[in-house]
């Protein structure tokens, strides 16, 4: 099997023009086949304040209503998303930006209001494997944002580490798959304060053993878990969260399945 | 030569949600090979009056300030495509949304700053029949916005009729492609007052009598100048302007090529 890199982006590297222009040229020197997945940053946010469009939060999550959707499909699918394409092209990386919306991409039912009304949210459904290996077939490397539909046509917001991870599962059906998870640190560290602390092997055994010992904790444990359930019944080869400074360099932490 | 439609809408479809909701459900049932152009209708302009950019006119044409292109690429590229891509897929249609920078769809360069600056406009320089076409083979719609992008990776805005003309153009390389420009009115009419006069038929010499004669003037000269070279210089079969509300119909104004 050929192999593939689905590579997701947040808003670390998104809301600094330099980090931005630094990763994407990194991204377009990568060989091989690839998929660059991207949230959408304090943009749209910040084009909201703009609008006047108050964003209410429930429980530290943010709603979202229908003038928040349009602002994000706007900024996610237009502004971001073009930007990244366009930045690629001009370097020869023969992207094409996606919504969930484009050629099916991705799929999603609106998430149930009950017991919370996140508003305009959808949970993915199904992943167009079939289009999106196609493309990158082709040589095209999709740029796929936060943004999905509904069999009704209606445009959702979704979590955009989410998307990546299901595309990637859904990709392991063409692809030998790794998922790439980058972010502000260089991995999963034992110690926060120690960036030299990157555990650079995780299964199944060595998480719960770290989580019992309470060193893996807040926002770390659902990426984990969702990492683990990528190669655990996903499909997916590995999953590496790294520092988005590093894309080509062998560092990070590897989750894989257990031996 | 298997056929292809391109079809290019503007504001009077796209300002009104249910004029572009019937729209959409007629090009949506259009059987055979087809493209959708769209311009960008008044929201562009609303959005950044709410966010306070101005936009300086000069001789009657707007400028594109760079906040202006912003604003243009969220809009056109973002929340007016994805909903129609969206809609078309609810509707079985297989639809994939394209700004120039997608694939390289559209590559274009600055128009030159003298003798008048436009800002961040791009005139056409290259259309990637290519992967287009290729997308239409695959069973997909694309769905072009007027947005574009240079060999630099600039983004830039590019009025839709010529996208439209110059996609039809490159198109007729692979396809014998008929280019529909859809607009409020019927057709060409010989008397502005009376919608039942619809010139049916316009050659070279058939144009350049009623332009003698007064009958054409104002905006709908360049608009046949350019479906005149589509179909004498461009390869196209054939360009019909029509009315937007009889997309199916065998109606409006055919321009060809001399016989």
């Amino acid at each position: 099997m050929e192999s593939l890199k689905v590579v997701k982006i947040g808003g670390n590297v998104i809301d600094d023009p330099d980090n931005l222009q630094s990763f994407v040229k990194t991204f377009a020197g990568m060989p091989g086949r690839k998929i660059l997945v991207h949230g959408g940053g304090k943009l749209a946010g910040s084009l909201a304040s703009r609008l006047g469009i108050d964003s209410r939060m429930i429980g530290g999550r943010r709603v979202t209503s229908p003038e928040m959707l349009e602002v994000a499909v706007m900024v996610y699918s237009g502004l971001i998303n073009k930007r990244i394409v366009a930045m690629l092209q001009s370097l020869g990386c023969n992207a094409i930006g996606l919504s969930g919306a484009d050629g099916g991409a991705v799929i999603a039912h609106r998430r149930s209001a009950v017991p919370v009304d996140f508003g305009e949210v959808g949970d993915v459904e199904e992943v167009n494997g079939k289009m999106i290996s196609s493309l990158v077939e082709h040589g095209m490397v999709p740029v796929m944002c936060a943004v999905t539909m509904d069999i009704h046509g209606n445009l959702l917001n979704t979590n955009a580490d989410t998307i990546a991870t299901e595309v990637a599962c859904e990709m392991s059906r063409f692809f030998d798959t790794s998922l790439i998870y980058c972010f502000e640190l260089d991995g999963v560290l034992l110690d926060i304060d120690n960036p030299g602390s990157v555990v650079t092997f995780i299964d199944r055994g060595i998480f719960e053993n770290l989580k019992n010992v309470g060193k893996i904790s807040g926002g770390m444990l659902p990426k984990i878990e969702n990492a683990l359930r990528a190669v655990e019944t996903g499909g997916v080869g590995r999953v590496i969260i790294k520092n988005s400074d590093s894309l080509l360099k062998d560092s990070g932490s590897m989750i894989a399945r257990q031996k």
